[in-house]
């Protein structure tokens, strides 16, 4: 069996018993019971998906794939794109948005090549997963073969499998690739059936005149693949990206061994589209970072029913929402554990 | 002059200077202009409020204001009064959520006495500036005298004072005391001008026949004190509370020193009204932490202008949802601070 389809098989219920645990727990705590809102209900979603009552965060590492996009040559970015392999080199030294909010909430970032059009060097903090030098021009045909879609999914297992095993509780998804936002909107069109111009929209920044092409190359795209909504693997294939792919497998090896993973923005998102359609159970392994500006995410964010934690207006990526989420959950985490009980303070309960 | 017009009378304009050099350099940070939303505001609004390009967050700190309240032998809360020394014990010890999100994020609690019907020993973490055993009951005429409510507002100048002089260079405001929802109603609707219904909730969880008996409750103190809108001190001395006056305070205290002010749920918000309407440029100062379950919340929040950080379902109070957002504002600042420029990592820009 391959390692994909053994991670999806892999991939388990919530434990109901141990989230009811965690349920009773928080309702001794003192506090009025619910008070706490989101951060109770995380709480619990994390002991279900780890299967303790009482879960504790240790080490959290923010997983950011990178890779490049053929499509760009139909003009849809407002960068070049060459910034790909300047901004991963940037994550590499640490000056990017990713690398100062991962330091602030105590996570490590780890940078994963997936398809980049540019080589690395090896490197501390570089995984290279190249499935190729980046991706062919969607409008064309598909953008990669049902083989790399694969492979590139296969990549993202096999990172955050190697990362789960030095010691990762948490895990963050990101993303880097000038571009992307343009596949992402058409996966979230392939999937969802939304018409393209719903789910597009400005990524780093472009006129009306440019989102009106963009939309454009996207139906133009769907147009000429034909993606299967019912076949993740075909929609990744002929209209998504090779780092695209490695989140969606980051995604499945997380939920596959039990550690919750938040999912950042638009780009995250449609990775985590086509994990939830080749494991529909890993949706309950997922945590929404945030609601980014791109229009198409919040549709996204439904037809997986998920609701974002923050409403920052971000539209970067690389994983800085999800960076931010990370300090969410583990605080959610904390109250659970370390919260005093009514019985334990000698604090009267409601009358 | 006293303490307190001489506070107001500190309280300057933001910083343009420093406000127009922070968003110059946010446009050249590695990351399209704009795409962090909320943080890079808040960066900017920080520079404003101290006065530095750069502005790089060092001590923090929650100060949590306690008091207890005449109004509840009227039945409007669903926990006894004994609760609010109970809790001030559970913040004291280490136990309470406060403890937990505050250590999370690297704060210190401290904890002020304000006018809890209990007394404590002195003790570390603990700052005992008690104007009286509790307010009176509202409903039969004013919670407390003018002279007190200056003296409850003076409190909390006095305690920020002290923890700034400390180093803390940011600041979150925080509440306890049963039964305080009603006066922060009853504060929201004489300031605002809005129905009682429409500014009253369940606090921390009372039914719907509760419910209607706290809104007439809130109404037949209004009636009977007649609280004038355009003196907020008027306000607070008659339908208010000791912590809400020593929340302004702190929030006063915090503006005239340039510190900024993380204003956490709807009883702190009740104090931001007071601080607002005492001192209009104080609202510059104030970072919204989140959208309470309390009804009434956003509708302060318009009032004073502010949008939350957060919407996490929260209705605790302690500076709960503060506590959290001290680590947003100090991400925003990282972000500033910390972030490569497109030149300094041979980044290209938008073509």
């Amino acid at each position: 069996m391959s390692l994909l389809d053994r991670t999806i098989q892999s991939i388990q219920p919530l434990d109901e018993a141990a989230m009811a645990a965690a349920r009773a727990r928080q309702d001794r705590l003192t506090k009025p019971p619910g008070s706490l809102g989101r951060l109770e209900e995380i709480s619990i979603q994390v002991a279900g998906i780890t299967g303790q009552e009482r879960p504790v965060i240790g080490d959290k590492v923010v997983i950011t794939c990178a890779g490049d996009h053929g499509v760009v040559a139909q003009g849809v970015s407002a960068f070049p794109q060459e910034v790909t392999p300047q901004m991963v080199r940037n994550f590499l030294s640490g000056g990017a948005a990713i690398n100062v909010l991962a330091r602030h909430v105590g996570a490590r970032v780890v940078v994963v090549d997936a398809g980049v059009a540019a080589d690395f060097d090896p490197q501390p903090g570089l995984v290279i997963r190249k499935v190729a030098h980046g991706t062919a021009d969607m409008t064309q045909g598909p953008a990669m073969s049902r083989e790399q879609a694969v492979q590139a999914v296969e990549a993202g297992i096999g990172v955050v499998e190697g990362e789960i095993a030095r010691g990762a509780s948490l895990v963050a998804t990101g993303d880097m690739g000038i571009g992307n936002t343009t596949p992402s909107s058409a996966i979230a069109a392939a999937v969802t059936g939304l018409p393209a111009a719903e789910v597009t929209g400005r990524g780093t920044g472009i006129d009306d005149a440019q989102l009106a092409h963009k939309v454009a190359v996207i139906e133009r795209a769907l147009a000429v693949n034909q993606p299967d909504p019912g076949d993740p693997l075909d929609v990744l294939g002929k209209v998504g990206g090779f780092e695209i792919g490695a989140i969606a497998g980051v995604i499945l090896g997380a939920a596959a061994h039990r550690v919750p993973v938040v999912v950042d923005g638009f780009i995250a998102t449609a990775g985590a589209l086509i994990a939830g359609g080749l494991a529909p159970l890993s949706r309950d392994y997922m945590i929404a970072a945030h609601d980014s500006v791109e229009i198409g995410h919040c549709r996204m964010l439904d037809h997986l029913g998920l609701a974002p934690c923050l409403d920052f207006d971000l539209r970067l990526g690389e994983g800085t929402g999800a960076a931010l989420v990370l300090s969410v959950v583990e605080a959610a985490c904390k109250i659970l554990d370390e919260m005093a009980t009514f019985e334990s303070a000698g604090v009267s309960g409601a009358v």
